[in-house]
């Protein structure tokens, strides 16, 4: 008998079939039981990953990591950022100046930007007075008339182009626990508007008006209310639908509501105060430009951390995608942005889709946005999904996060933590990619928006960033224990 | 051999176990696999109320009453109230009068009046200014110095105590569909309010500010405005969160947003405009007294269809829990109030809290409130229980309503409509209790609310309610069929 056949002679085959699915089929077309464990190799199989990860677990290096990472968890957690004011973006971002615009995502020059953001660009030129007509905007921009420069390096965040000039207001967030500032525009609706890529004179005329009435009657209505807490207000809204990224509308609501007592007392502006109300009633995705610097504010206090694996930006800039590791500080590791898979406005395709574009997925850095969805099924089913996929969407995103958030909690999963601190080694190890959920522009400047959906991450930025870290970090141990098959998590 | 031996004889047993679990523990004891079908007689087994179950499924009789609730159910779901105004009670609300006092619940007087509804009329007729004390207004309500009459025989609903007087202000509800009306008062805020029985200085000063700064405030802003689709913001508010009866913040909040412009926009009412928002925005309360009138206009349609079971009135009085049922037109069924499962303010306890009081279970009669806990897991959340509890007190609703809401939907269970027509035979058939939330008063006169909680309906109105329709429709068959068995819905 061999040792097999002795094993079997014991009694009925127990069978455990771990990964793919053809040894359990071929046994159960038999009649035999067989309990399946859903495996996959780590790093989907990738040797050189795999030690990379490997070398991440020496025992010592890997204690520390974990500190690390609860350090920056910590972080995102205890920021406490509140609307203190709006002030002119060459005013108080630092670093701006008045020879530099900011756009969204890792760095870009001019020749590599795509279409929807040379569009902001040329829009920016415009309202800036810089340009006369599409076509000396475009000239000035190709000439080095302008510099650029990441939203990211300043301190700030811009939905899609995300393009900031020096006379835009922007709203100025403050951490009230580390003093810490972050800066973002204010949102111009939906449509045709400047962040999707168009320059028309309705765009520019919109922010003229944001800038001389808008921003004015706000920052008086701030100063009479005193700071806002965001912190409390994306928390309440969380319960009511939202995930602060797609969904804003009962952010916005709540803000709409909180302000309008301040902003109907102002003296001298009664039918502005009305105009303001109207505009903010008249767009859900007002907040967004709120949650933004209210994450930014969280995340760039998580950034720096030695020895942490916790992403701190995940940004695009409608041609690369990239990301952040706090332990890494402001290396950038890009890869090309990913195709959106969405539902399109009458009249559009895919085709005429720009990659992925904007620093909004600083939502899902600091824990909500696509790490939320379970709070707001109706996005899910704005793309033909259902509440069930919403939870397995969050539920997944716990797998790739080194902890929970206290204070944004998640009423369909009874109230448990919205899953923040996205771990970089998680992601390689089990190919789980973080969720987000985003608008699509149009791919030629000008246009606009053309529709909404989700979209993947690129793995490749991932994997390049945990190369680095076990790189910096985990240098002696690099590759020492070759491949270690281990579950997904 | 016996039959039963041969019927055992053919291969092991397959037992299907009905009801009551001794027979299938038994036998899962001995090692028989048990399907266990979870049974109980019909009516608790009550044998009266059974007869008249089955005197109403004779196959053409069941017909027509399954025709007449769906004739039912299309009205609760067509109805589109809208708040087209604000108006003086006594100038709007039909057969209103100077001398009448309207009160929540089914017929009461004076003397059955328990404390909180008692103090809420010596606060309506110190308002009134027919009383310059509480003794003096004692008195006069003791010695029919004053008429009494249940809101809901005036096309009117109110909260708690629900006590309307003529000076009143009242929110102008229309079915745009059928033209019909509904009024309510508005909400006084939390704390020591009328609705809860209290009636002290600041009580009386609250109503006469609500009379003269608040209604006309928003009489003008309404009139700028236009009328405002009461139906399409209640849908949205139930995928925010709310359920339309104890969570009403995201409805709020909608309101808020929705008449500020043009509340900002008034001329002339620049400090007033403040003050009212900021009342608006103290009390997430607000817009309970707009469901409820909503809901009323919708219910008020659905009722006096002959050969129906749906019911279109449920309420309490603090004394007495009253019913209506469509088909036996304007009859009450009436038995004790029940207690309040809840939990309570610092300082009070069980011993403090009047039995169920109020009006707005006109919500769960529509097809919300406790009817859509699913889309409010916070409520349940409140008294302990869980986000499965809230899915769970929905689902149990499907079971003893005609249908479902065609606009409420609940994005917890896929967007489903929520459950809506309470029918009567599923109640006394399955013992299944419409789900109802509700606040807790004091029982003494002038102190106001204690807590919150959930509460189960008595049985006994619902009995009564079926014994009455069975007579009225079921006479010749009644009891012909005697009782039949019948699975739980």
């Amino acid at each position: 008998m061999t040792t097999i056949a002795k094993l079997l002679d014991k009694g009925p085959a127990k069978v455990i079939n771990l990964g793919l699915d053809l040894f359990a089929e071929a046994l159960e077309a038999d009649g035999v039981p067989v309990v399946r464990v859903d495996w996959k190799p780590p790093a989907g199989g990738d040797a050189r990953l795999a030690a990379c990860l490997a070398a991440l677990e020496e025992p010592d290096l890997e204690a520390r990591i974990d500190a690390a990472n609860q350090e920056a968890l910590g972080r995102l957690i205890d920021a406490s950022p509140s609307l203190v004011s709006i002030a002119r973006a060459g005013d108080v971002i630092p670093e701006m100046g008045e020879g530099l615009f900011l756009h969204a995502g890792p760095p870009i020059e001019w020749e590599r930007m795509c279409g929807p953001m040379r569009g902001a660009v040329i829009g920016g030129l415009l309202f800036e007075g810089r340009a006369k007509n599409p076509e000396e905007a475009g000239s000035i921009a190709a000439s080095d008339g302008i510099a650029f420069s990441p939203c990211h390096h300043h301190s700030t965040v811009g939905p899609m182009a995300g393009i900031v000039t020096p006379s835009m207001p922007v709203f100025v967030v403050e951490d009230r626990t580390s003093g810490r500032r972050a800066f973002c525009t204010m949102n111009e609706g939906l449509g045709k508007v400047l962040r999707y890529g168009a320059f028309s004179e309705e765009v520019i005329d919109r922010l003229r008006w944001m800038k001389e009435v808008l921003a004015p009657v706000l920052r008086e209505t701030l100063e009479a209310h005193g700071p806002l807490d965001l912190r409390a207000l994306i928390a309440q809204a969380l319960l009511m639908g939202d995930e602060g990224h797609n969904r804003n509308r009962a952010a916005t609501s709540l803000l709409i509501r909180e302000l309008a007592p301040s902003l109907a007392a102002l003296k001298g502006r009664g039918s502005e105060a009305a105009e303001v109300l109207r505009f903010m009633d008249g767009n859900d995705h007002f907040f967004l430009n709120l949650s933004m610097p209210a994450c930014k504010c969280a995340a760039d206090g998580a950034a720096g951390i030695e020895h942490s694996t916790v992403i701190t930006a995940m940004a695009r800039n409608g041609t690369d995608f990239g990301i952040r590791v706090s332990g890494l500080g402001d290396e950038w590791f890009t890869t090309k942005a990913s195709r959106v898979e969405g539902l399109y406005f009458p009249g559009f395709g895919p085709e005429d889709a720009n990659p992925d574009i904007g620093d909004s997925t600083i939502t899902e850095t600091a824990g909500i946005g696509g790490f939320a969805m379970a709070s707001a099924p109706a996005i899910v089913q704005f793309v033909g999904g259902s509440a069930g996929d919403a939870l397995r969407f969050t539920r997944a995103m716990y797998g790739i996060t080194a902890g929970e958030h206290q204070h944004y909690r998640i009423p369909a999963l009874d109230f448990r933590g919205s899953p923040t601190g996205i771990d970089v080694r998680r992601i390689v190890e089990t190919g789980v990619l973080p969720a987000v959920n985003t608008g699509i522009a149009h791919r030629e400047p000008g246009v606009g928006q053309v529709g909404a959906g989700l979209v993947e991450p690129p793995m490749a930025c991932f994997a390049a960033a945990l190369e680095r870290f076990a790189e910096k970090y985990g240098g002696g141990n690099k590759g020492a224990k070759g491949q270690r098959g281990k579950g997904t998590k």
